[in-house]
């Protein structure tokens, strides 16, 4: 049995969407165990099917707008969020998915869950959408704003085999995001990186990744510093955003985009959709000892239903078993090589 | 008279653009004199009126795909851009105009032009479309990989004049990209230069801008370090690209689609039209002693014009002047600050 605990009170919308996506997720598969840490006088009236589903109670729940995440953490040890992440750390459970303060969540499955002893940082790792449909990782998006050139090799590493494992290609190929794609661009540390990389057998790095390709190339890990690959997450969920606001208003600006919106307003849905990230799961944090998936803040349950099944698939999978291995591989080729 | 200076050879299509864009700009600004720096065989044929019009001759361009951009410029001395730039230094000319190779133009302009000197920096600052579209600056997006904080200053200042000047905004907000929009967000970078900005008299800050809202919000000049800027532009630019082409794949996909987009075909153009970059006109080199514009290397003639005409009102408005007015009273408030 799979054991996952679930921040049930956390996001936007707390148990309305926690609570039925785990009903979802215990009916869909039958390996999983589910634990609701949350209030159960809020959970039990939406919980109609207890099977494999339990409660852990507490009211508390950390707040979204959470200024000082460390403090947070080490002071609210009844929080919804902290708590399933003590679940984590005392091996109760498995994996831990919270859709609650995404800072929060990395500081605590840092502080918590611990860092896996090779991996020197923890990147947050979204799935991002491709033009393909078939998604890419982008690592690190805003658990570090600065990284050292080594720190990139571990979140190639650890990207590889989740592509590999979650994603499903054989071995996938790396990038470092950056301003060109020679070698030789970038700052200091993008150098430094790109030549930790390209010297790495871990990996299968093809160079530098220009942040204009990244929807629409074949590289399914993309390595960066947190604080540019927020930007490049941002950038891209902005312009989709303000896109889609500009191509619904251009619709609605005349009789013949209304009548032509009857017509096509099926492919309209699915290019929607094609964007959508509630359907590919949460970013995952990737370097600490559990898996822990961050579901979007806003989820609906079936977004939340999808960070589920994907805590359960890095649990099956055993990645972060892998992971260890591969980095206990590093560690003695760099002990060779010295 | 103004007198611009065109890299009549620069850019993917060379004279075919530059040559009849120089033609519409002389016919559209009475006031305008343009000097073709390029082959006047190549040019000759094209330029069927001469009327303020004049040719540099040269048969010498820079490759686009130039590596080495200071040893191109410090070696090429007969190529269009470096001699439209010499027109610029000896002050024969009061702009230039090039679509080649970006990198060789920044460090042309540094060289050749020469830095204002109470700028410690070149910053490239496109003229980005905005979902109002009014247009608003970005810059650096590409002359600096990286930043000290009072640099962040020196292009907010120059930024606020162009917004003023150019897009024509009184008293335009300020913003500084970063990871999240309170202050102390980002690197240590982003915070020192959140101080100097935030003190400033010279411009009106309004705090940090998440890259999600670059496209909406109503900050019209968005400070950056050349990297980072880099990144947003190019993600814009990527998503925006990827998401067009997935909108034609989804109307094409079925006879529904299709029929629609009978219906609806102006408005898609419309839509089109609203993030596409050629109506707004160049990239500006900021902090050089003359306006140097940066127009896409692959422009067609209409974006040239605009690039033209961008020049043009560069000079009219006296922006360089109104840049180092500002810039010294700066340095007056500094040393009295000391």
């Amino acid at each position: 049995m799979i054991k996952i605990a679930i921040d049930a009170m956390g996001g936007d919308f707390g148990v309305t969407t926690t609570v039925p996506a785990a009903m979802e997720a215990v009916k869909r598969f039958k390996d999983i165990e589910i634990v609701l840490v949350g209030d159960e006088t809020k959970i039990n009236p939406l919980l109609t099917n207890k099977e494999r589903i339990t409660i852990s109670h507490t009211t508390e729940v950390l707040d979204m707008g959470e200024h000082d995440p460390v403090k947070a953490i080490r002071s609210n040890k009844e929080a919804s969020m902290v708590k399933a992440m003590y679940l984590g750390r005392n091996k109760e459970v498995d994996a831990v998915v919270s859709s609650g303060p995404t800072q929060c969540l990395i500081i605590g499955a840092h502080l918590i869950i611990r860092r896996i002893k090779l991996m020197q940082r923890v990147a947050l790792c979204p799935i991002i959408p491709s033009f393909d449909g078939k998604g890419k990782l982008l690592l690190d998006v805003g658990a570090n704003v600065e990284l050292k050139p080594e720190h990139y090799h571990e979140f190639a590493v650890a990207g590889s085999i989740i592509a590999h494992e979650i994603l499903g290609f054989d071995n996938p190929k790396v990038g470092l995001i950056n301003i060109g794609s020679e070698k030789g661009k970038g700052r200091e540390v993008d150098n430094l990186a790109y030549d930790i990389l390209e010297q790495s057998k871990l990996i299968n790095f093809c160079g530098n990744v220009e942040p204009n390709e990244v929807l629409t190339n074949d590289v399914r890990v993309i390595v960066s510093d947190g604080f540019t690959g927020n930007m490049v997450l941002k950038t891209t969920e902005g312009t989709a955003k303000a896109m889609a606001k500009m191509l619904k208003q251009e619709i609605k600006a005349s009789m013949g985009g209304k009548i032509g919106y009857l017509f096509m307003r099926k492919n309209l849905k699915r290019f929607a959709k094609r964007l959508d990230s509630s359907e590919v799961g949460g970013a995952m944090i990737v370097g600490v000892e559990s898996p822990v998936i961050k579901a979007h803040g806003n989820s609906d349950s079936h977004a939340f239903y999808n960070a589920i099944r994907q805590a359960r698939e890095m649990v099956l999978k055993d990645v972060i078993g892998k992971l260890k291995e591969d980095l206990a591989k590093n560690s003695g080729d760099t002990s060779e090589a010295n």
